[in-house]
C-alpha cells in the first residue's frame, strides 16, 4: 500500500468524517464508573456494511444488526460493554430488539436504521432498566467534538487498557475524504471473518455493496490476521458507515481514486488491528510475524497465524528469549507445504536461521531487541511467492491473572 | 473398555514384562545432576512398532529410528534428554547415527536393532563427548529391578515434575501377559499422530504389524487427545516393543483374548496420556473434556480438542471460575456442526447450561468443585451419536514463567 495515497489526520476521530456525531456514558452495566454505553449517529442515511464472527453461537445483537442492514443503510449504531448478551435465549433477543427500538425512538429514527452491538460477559441477561435509562440520556450527550468521540471510544472498552482510534484523509476527485475507525479488543481475539467490535465512519460517497466488498477484502488482510489467544468471540462485528457527504463522483472500483481510498481504508483497519493486538490482555508488546516465500498468500497467512498463535512463541517473546526453535516448530505444524531445508528466520534484523540451520548470533543484541515494545519475526520459506503479515502479542502473567478471574 | 479385562500391577514398571532391562544415568547434557541418558534393552529381538510426530521438521533421531524399524524388530532404544537434536543439519544426523552405533557396540547388537530418541532444546548440537562417554557406562548400569526402571524414567524427563509409568497384567490363553509404559511430556504437547516420548514394553507374543495397528488405533484415542499448549513437537515418538516371551498363542485380532489385550494396552496409553496432561507445564490440575452427541466420533474429537486447547477455558479452570461462556464459545468455533439451541454443559455434576441456555447453579459448589485437582467439563450436543474424551490442564502463571525462560 502506498503511503502517499492518504494522510493521517492529527487528532482526527470517529466524528471527523462529515455527518457523524457520537456519545458515550456510564449507565451501570460495568461495576466501575467507566463508560459502558455509546452511540454513533449519522445526520443522513449512511450506506453501511458489516462483517461478523464465524462462531456458530452468535450473540443476539448480531442478528438484530443483520436485520437492520438488510437495506444497506444505517443512521446509528448503539453499543454497550459489560455484557455480551450472548447465549441469553429469547429474552436476550428481545432485549436486543428493545435496545434498538429505544435508541430509534430517542433519535427519531426507524428501527431498521439502528445497528446494535454488545461486548462483555457471556450468558447473563442485560440489566434492561439501567440500559434503557442510559439510552434515554444518550441523545442529550451526543455531539461532534473530540470529547464526544472520546466518550464513545471509552464506552466500548472492556479489559482494554487504551482506546483505539484513527482517522485518515484521502483525496478523491481532488476533494478531501475522511475515513475513521474505533475498536475494542483485548480478550477472546482470534477473528475469523470479522473481529471484535470495530466501527468505521467515512464521508465518502460509496454504495453499500462496494463498501461491503472493500470491508471483506480488507478484513482478510487486517483484522483476520490478529490473534491474542486463539479464541473467536460470539460477538465479533465490524460496522462501517459512509455518510456520502463529501462532494465527489461516487467511488467504485472503476474510479481513478479507488486505490487511494482503498489504501486509506486498509490503513485504518491495519492500525486498529495492530492496536488490538498490542493491547491484548496482559500484553507487554506487539509481535508482528512476516511470512515470505510461501506457496501462496493463503498458505502464508495460515503459517503466520500458527506462529503468532503459539503459546510457546508468545511466552518466549515475553521472556525476550530468541527461541527460534519454537518458531520453526510452529511453521512445521501449520499444515502448509514447506521445504524443510530452506527456511530462514530473522528476529528484526538478527538472522538466527538460514537454510533451516542455526546461525550464530549476538545473544545480547537479540535480548535487547526482544525487550522492545514491538518485535518482528520474519520467516522466509523460499518455496513460492506467497506472503502475509500477522499481529499478536506476548503471553504474560497478566494474561493468566486477568482470565483466571474475569467473570467473578 | 472393560475394567475386568486387565489388572494394574502394583509397583510394576517398564521392566516388569519378561525380557526387558533398563538403565538411566547422568552424562552431562542437563546442567543439573539429573539423569539425562537412558536405555531399554530386550534380551531377545522384540517385535516393535512406532508412531511419530506429524511436524514437518522432524528431528534426526526419528529418521534413524525409522530406519531401525524397517525390519519390525528392535533390541534396544536409547534416549537422551536435555537436547532434542532437532534442526541440527547433517551434523545432527551424523550424531544420531553415532548414538545408535555406540549403543549397539556397547550392548553387542546390530545397529538396526537400536532405536534413538532425544528431547530438549531445539537447534543445538549434542555434546557428543559427554554422550558417548555416557553410553559407554550404560551397559554396566543396566538391570531389571525397579531401581533400574526408575533411573530410566528419570532420564527422559525435561520440565516434567513427576515420572509417568504404569504396568498392567492381562490373561491371554490363561497366561499372564504384561504391558508397561513410561513417558515424558510437559511442554510442546499437542500430539498429532504420536506424542511426546513414550516407551511401551510387553512380553506378549504379537507381530510387529499387529502391534503397529494397535498402536495407531489406540494413539488416536489417547495420546492424540491431549494438549498442554497446542504446540506439536519436532520429536514426538512412541515406541512399543514386544518380547514375545509370554507362552501363549500369538495375539491377532482373531484371538479370543485380543479385546482384553487391547483394553489393557489402551489403559496404559490413557494413563500415560492423562499423566502427561496433569503434569503439563505449570499445571495445577487435570482437565478432562467429554463431548457427547456429536455428529461423529471424529467431530466430537475436534470439538473436545478445541475446548481443551482454549487459553480462556484453561485460564478459567486455573481460577476455578465456572465460566461456561468460554466453553460454548470454543464449541462454536471448532468448525464442526452443532445445533446452537440444544447444547448442555456440566462441570462435573453441576449443570450450568441446558438447551444452550444458562441454568442457575450453586456458585459456591462450582467453585469448590473447580478447585479440585481433576475437573471434568461435559458437553452434550444432542446432535448425533459421536463422543470423545480429551485431556489437558489449566493455564497458570507457572506456564508463563517456565516458558519465558526455558532456553536461557
Amino acid at each position: 500500500m502506498s503511503d502517499q495515497a492518504f494522510q493521517q489526520v492529527q487528532n482526527g476521530s470517529i466524528v471527523t468524517p462529515a455527518g457523524f456525531q457520537a456519545a458515550g456514558l456510564h449507565c451501570g452495566l460495568k461495576k466501575t464508573e467507566r463508560n459502558d454505553l455509546g452511540v454513533i449517529v449519522c445526520d443522513v442515511p449512511a450506506a453501511s456494511a458489516a462483517v461478523y464472527t464465524t462462531n456458530l453461537f452468535q450473540a443476539a445483537p448480531l442478528q438484530v444488526t443483520r436485520e437492520s442492514l438488510n437495506n444497506g443503510t444505517l443512521r446509528a449504531v448503539v453499543v454497550n460493554s459489560g455484557n455480551a448478551n450472548a447465549c441469553t435465549g429469547q429474552q436476550g433477543e428481545q432485549d436486543a430488539y428493545t435496545m434498538r427500538a429505544r435508541t430509534a425512538q430517542q433519535f427519531h429514527l426507524h428501527e431498521d436504521d439502528v445497528a446494535v452491538a454488545s461486548t462483555g460477559v457471556i450468558g447473563e441477561l442485560l440489566k434492561m432498566d439501567r440500559l434503557t435509562s442510559g439510552i434515554d440520556n444518550l441523545a442529550a450527550a451526543t455531539g461532534n467534538t473530540a470529547e464526544h468521540a472520546e466518550a464513545f471510544c471509552q464506552s466500548i472498552l472492556t479489559t482494554d487498557l487504551v482506546k483505539k482510534e484513527i482517522c485518515v484523509a484521502v483525496k478523491v476527485d481532488g476533494v478531501t475524504v475522511h475515513i475513521a475507525g474505533a475498536a475494542k479488543g483485548s480478550g477472546m481475539i482470534h477473528p475469523n471473518m470479522a473481529t471484535m467490535l470495530a466501527f468505521m465512519t467515512t464521508d465518502a460517497k460509496i454504495s453499500s455493496a462496494h463498501l461491503h466488498q472493500l470491508l471483506r477484502d480488507t478484513t482478510d488482510r487486517t483484522f483476520n490476521m490478529i490473534t491474542v489467544d486463539g479464541d473467536t468471540s460470539t460477538n465479533d462485528m465490524l460496522v462501517s458507515m459512509a455518510s456520502g457527504l463529501a462532494e465527489h463522483e461516487e467511488l467504485t472500483p472503476a474510479h481513478a481514486d479507488w486505490e487511494a481510498y482503498a489504501a486509506g481504508f486498509c490503513h485504518v483497519c491495519e492500525h486498529l488491528a495492530q492496536a488490538i493486538a498490542r493491547d491484548g490482555e496482559g500484553a507487554t508488546k506487539l509481535v508482528e510475524v512476516v511470512v515470505n516465500g510461501a506457496i501462496s498468500d493463503l498458505s502464508a497467512r495460515a503459517i503466520a497465524k500458527t506462529v503468532i498463535g503459539s503459546s510457546l512463541v508468545k511466552s518466549a517473546m515475553f521472556g525476550a528469549d530468541a527461541n527460534w526453535g519454537r518458531v520453526i516448530a510452529a511453521v512445521g505444524r501449520a499444515g502448509e507445504p514447506v521445504n524443510v531445508n530452506t527456511v530462514d528466520i530473522r528476529l528484526g534484523d538478527i538472522v538466527v536461521l538460514t537454510g533451516s540451520r542455526p546461525v550464530p548470533f549476538d545473544e545480547d543484541a537479540a535480548l535487547e531487541y526482544l525487550k522492545g515494545d514491538t518485535v518482528q519475526i520474519v520467516v522466509d520459506l523460499h518455496y513460492g511467492e506467497g506472503s502475509a503479515l500477522a499481529w499478536g502479542c506476548d503471553l504474560t502473567y497478566d494474561y493468566v491473572r486477568i482470565n483466571a478471574a474475569y467473570r467473578t
